[in-house]
């Protein structure tokens, strides 16, 4: 049986989504269902696809609803696999909350349930900013090798909720050489594989009080994107971690699709990573769902 | 000025298109306009934006006009800029004419105005056939090479309105493993450039009386891609003329997107190759034009 169901379009740093509203969580998606939604020539075409869902309407955000969580975000890849959290993607699911009326960012932070728990989200002078939580550092280096790259570099681990390998460069000449139409090899390859960014601290680091980074990822089984969310997160506190007891909290990252901004805090249950960047809507429609 | 512009997207064995119906050609788009509609992640996404408008309203129509197109497929390419002709791109056209009811494919052929001349259209089989005209074959072989392909190969010029080099390889295996991310070097290299198709003939070449084909098509300008209408064309002819007196003149020819048909038919004006395929309307919304 087909039916028809609305959707946007939406995107972050050109990190992109299809978002289907559903209230009521009465919509079911297979994997193959999302998969052609997803798909940028059969279907839609997104990095991903957010349902929008109120959280006590699903058994998974029983939980975020009790927390004061209205809405969660049901987050599923391109491949129809769901999937924990996305930074970008959880600014685009506040910036559809807030033009259809379903969250007021001004009213206050804006609580979002996720699979990798409750988050919460602020307006901010880029668009949007969410708290992505503690962090862990491990400096045990893993060299990575890339085509492109002369020589295999060290890179440190972040973990974010999601692991990264980080590795710096001595230019923009050199980020630009990385051929990453190819996975980079790491050595020793982490069990679960980890996103791997290459990043150049602009010389000096700090501009009026703020650290600034260029970067590019390839985010473990999909490839090259234009931006990665806790990639940007990663980027900035290996930076932050190189650059010792003189770095800054405040930190602008620059990806292929646009610059996000990035900051430390110190919460009580110890240092907390923030995410910001912009978020927009492209288009709305209709589509059958096969 | 911005305002809002509804649109269809549909594709082609994979060839997709963002279709926007203008039937008074009161649409000016600039190619920056176009590029943002074409764009994957921070617009629709398509290969290409077909414009559907009375012939009579456009100054280069009024010649289709009077041959009795009543619409004229105005093609731009994915940058903006304007295109003579698509293969896939125009039955998807006629899908769309059919399913707003604009046209009827049943009540006859349809003649459809091209910056290439009128085309003409008709249901068939696989969806519908597109008569692409007449076609020259070269001998003078080019030679082609490309990352994955172990030797150089001789490759055949054929012109169906556009110009493409057919080299065929011994076997799906070598097809697979040629790698196009990067474009073929030609030698010599046409002036203009070529689309490039590589070609495994089946064996043996004829089934039930026709010659099926396998392909992969590297786009001048683009890169790979799923299908190229002109590419199937040129791939049929290609092998047709390497089989000589033997060659049937049905031909069937899978591309990543799919497969599509190729016919060579006497006419007064000399052989015209047709190509036939399915055609898709797959979404529809509204967007706002910035």
């Amino acid at each position: 049986m087909s039916h028809s169901i609305a959707f946007t379009k939406g995107h972050g740093t050109g990190n992109d989504f299809v978002i289907v509203p559903d209230r009521d969580g009465e919509l079911v998606m297979s994997d193959d269902q999302v998969a052609a939604l997803c798909d940028r020539r059969f279907g839609i075409g997104g990095d991903g696809l957010l349902r929008v869902v109120r959280s006590g309407a699903l058994p998974e955000g029983v939980a975020a609803a009790e927390a004061g969580a209205e809405w969660f975000m049901d987050y599923r890849n391109a491949d129809g696999s769901a999937a924990e959290m996305c930074g970008n993607g959880i600014r685009v699911f506040l910036r559809y909350l807030e033009v259809v009326g379903w969250a007021d960012p001004d009213a206050g932070p804006v609580q979002i349930g996720t699979r990798a728990g409750v988050k919460t989200l602020t307006r901010s002078e880029r668009g949007y900013e969410v708290d992505l939580g503690a962090f862990v550092v491990t400096d045990d280096d893993v060299l990575v090798r890339a085509r492109g790259l002369e020589v295999a570099r060290p890179g440190v681990s972040i973990d974010v909720g999601n692991p990264h390998i980080v590795v710096a460069l001595g230019s923009e000449a050199e980020l630009g050489a990385i051929d990453l139409g190819r996975a980079p090899a790491l050595d020793p390859a982490p069990d679960a594989g980890a996103n791997v960014e290459f990043v150049v601290p602009s010389d000096p680091l700090v501009h009026d009080g703020v650290g600034t980074i260029e970067m590019r990822v390839f985010e473990r089984g999909v490839g090259e994107t234009l931006s990665c969310g806790t990639g940007v997160a990663a980027a900035a506190l290996a930076v932050r971690h190189w650059a010792g007891s003189a770095a800054p909290d405040g930190w602008s990252v620059t990806v292929p699709g646009g610059e996000l901004g990035v900051r430390v805090i110190p919460t009580d249950e110890g240092p907390h990573v923030l995410l910001s960047g912009s978020a927009h809507l492209v288009y709305s429609g209709e589509i059958t769902l096969a």
